[in-house]
């Protein structure tokens, strides 16, 4: 059995694409009083893009705040909000679309809310895989930043009461993505390093890992070749059309394959501490040189091409319960471990090695 | 303004995966009476193959031709066919799907038949850019052969009355595509390798075109080295996983890309001589040296590694309306020539440099 690929069945790319947004969702707009959602990144509040947005009659601007990784609860909020100010549609009356506009947090926002919006109860109830019973409302990914394939994944990675875990399904596609390279060209150095290397360490993971198949390596191997391209060179004009693209196919070539060891520890890392996930990554991928051996030692040439250096000594004077959640987080996720270890993983991959690994952070 | 590309929103594959068409079809049946209609082509007849269509009650099995390359015609019979053999499903009921499993032609055939059964009057009527109004009927690509990039692009050419010209349209992508590479083991080793020829060659047309950016050139590179992959080493059991990738990728990078000078010419030399569209790209190339120095080189290379010899002299003793009618074919092809040549192509390309070329062949 072989999973029938969902993929974005809409893309537009090009430098200025953004300003096609208008003319894309007009004929997704239905009657009188409908409108469309737009969760847009609060760091751009007051910036250039607002005045951008295309933005009618009786439409919502949500500005949304990722500073922390997105959470089921505020997912959940979001939800109520917009149902609460669209009520004036008539009853039951949904918006014609939900538009996120950010990087991969906001893009996960907009994909769980669209999700939200069809489906009865709270998200944390669809953490998991294919929970979802219903399409979601139309809803379309504008990223601001590149690396985290959040633009074509099946997935929106929430923190939930229990866990930090996806809400995997096919009706979390986008439909429609608008790929700008002019919108991830102003983001700060260092975020646009950690979300590119998220894109890399997945590549690495996907193209070592047990389940690739030549579907998944063909976008797999450009990716990573995008991404050479970009981090291991001085920017050039052309860096961000690359990234972007590095992160669209890096996000495709998950379709046959998976995440593996960094993404595991990464998201026990992130649930207790808080860290973004691109930061996260960089963290845990280099302590996975025996694992990973030359994506490690690249990643480091990346690093000190790109004068980045790491936050050390996360994890020391961790309390003991703190310390058992991040491996119960990192045990949970089945197909990473598979993936990356072989069916026998468990035999591998301990309580023990994980509390070791995460020690020396 | 950027193309807002259509993508083909589901795609399975994987060895077998031709094994799930049926539990795929399962949700896109409708109530009593409905079927789904399967052009096949029938180099397959009384095939392992026949046995594995997954037919149910009142569908239809088409065995269709492909021996010329598809008419105007041709589709339009076959949409009567359909419609005369589906009356019993009651007035204006159309088939649930309409499923190709064949080379670049049967799948365009399956296009177009999909096309015209929710479009009025006959298929020459739509042989251009954008001129379908209604969406087609669901419709599925089997490819048997792979390198057209049929299985992907917004085309399906046709052989009209007038001309060869495809019907470029949104409408007229795939629904769903299964890509097995399995069935792509069987094929004459000559047809495989004009076939992938047509995939080296547009994509070595479109990294060379002036239309080209980071999202087509992502997707060519990657196509153009599976092409190497393939033929300038021993197949070997993955050859066909990236045979059938390549052509996937290289259907993709016309997203924002173009063909060029060899298929213009080749278009024409279908027209007048009736060659497949694989031998046709083939015998042009070799004569274009001059546009693609390198490319040609390799190409080459290619034949004589897989023990192909070229047809030569096809053109000598022509008749004069003949070239002239293969010259205008060549030349209507607008967008095929700006992206070799640039705005200013006509100035380059005149009916006696066409004529030239052509008298080599």
């Amino acid at each position: 059995m072989f999973r029938n690929f969902k993929v974005v069945s809409h893309v537009v790319f090009g430098r200025g694409c953004f300003s096609q947004l208008d003319e894309i969702l007009a004929p997704r707009r239905g009657a009188d009083r409908s409108c469309v959602a737009f969760l847009v990144d609060d760091v751009f509040k007051s910036q250039g893009l607002e005045a951008r947005l295309p933005l009618l009659g009786d439409d919502l601007l949500l500005w949304v705040n990722v500073d922390d990784e997105p959470k089921t609860r505020y997912v959940d909020a979001l939800r109520d909000d917009i149902l609460a100010r669209t009520v004036m549609g008539g009853p039951g009356r949904l918006p014609d679309g939900v538009i996120g506009i950010g990087g991969g947090g906001t893009l996960d926002l907009a994909k769980a809310v669209s999700l939200m919006l069809t489906n009865p109860g709270g998200s944390a109830d669809y953490q998991g895989w294919d929970l979802i019973r219903h399409p979601a409302v139309y809803h379309v990914g504008v990223p601001t930043l590149s690396g985290t394939g959040a633009e074509v994944s099946r997935t929106t990675v929430l923190t939930g009461p229990e866990r930090k875990l996806g809400i995997n399904s096919d009706y979390t596609v986008f439909d429609q993505v608008v790929l700008d390279p002019e919108l991830i060209e102003t983001a700060p150095a260092e975020q646009r390093f950690y979300t590119g290397m998220d894109c890399y360490i997945h590549c690495v993971e996907s193209l070592n890992g047990t389940y690739l198949n030549e579907f998944s390596k063909a976008y797999g191997v450009q990716s990573l070749a995008l991404c050479r391209e970009v981090f291991l060179n001085p920017r050039r004009p052309e860096s961000e059309d690359k990234l972007m693209m590095a992160s669209y196919f890096g996000g495709m070539s998950i379709a046959y394959s998976q995440v593996g060891v960094c993404h595991a520890l990464s998201y026990g890392l992130s649930y207790v501490l808080g860290l973004h996930h691109g930061i996260g990554n960089s963290i845990v991928f280099d302590y996975l040189e025996e694992f990973y051996p030359e994506g490690v030692r690249e990643f480091r040439v990346m690093l000190d091409k790109n004068e980045v250096t790491l936050p050390r000594d996360l994890v020391a004077g961790m309390r003991r319960e703190d310390m058992e959640k991040m491996i119960d987080v990192a045990l949970f996720l089945v197909p990473l471990w598979e993936n990356a270890l072989g069916p026998d993983w468990k035999k591998v991959m301990t309580r023990e090695r994980i509390r070791d690994l995460y020690e020396r952070m």
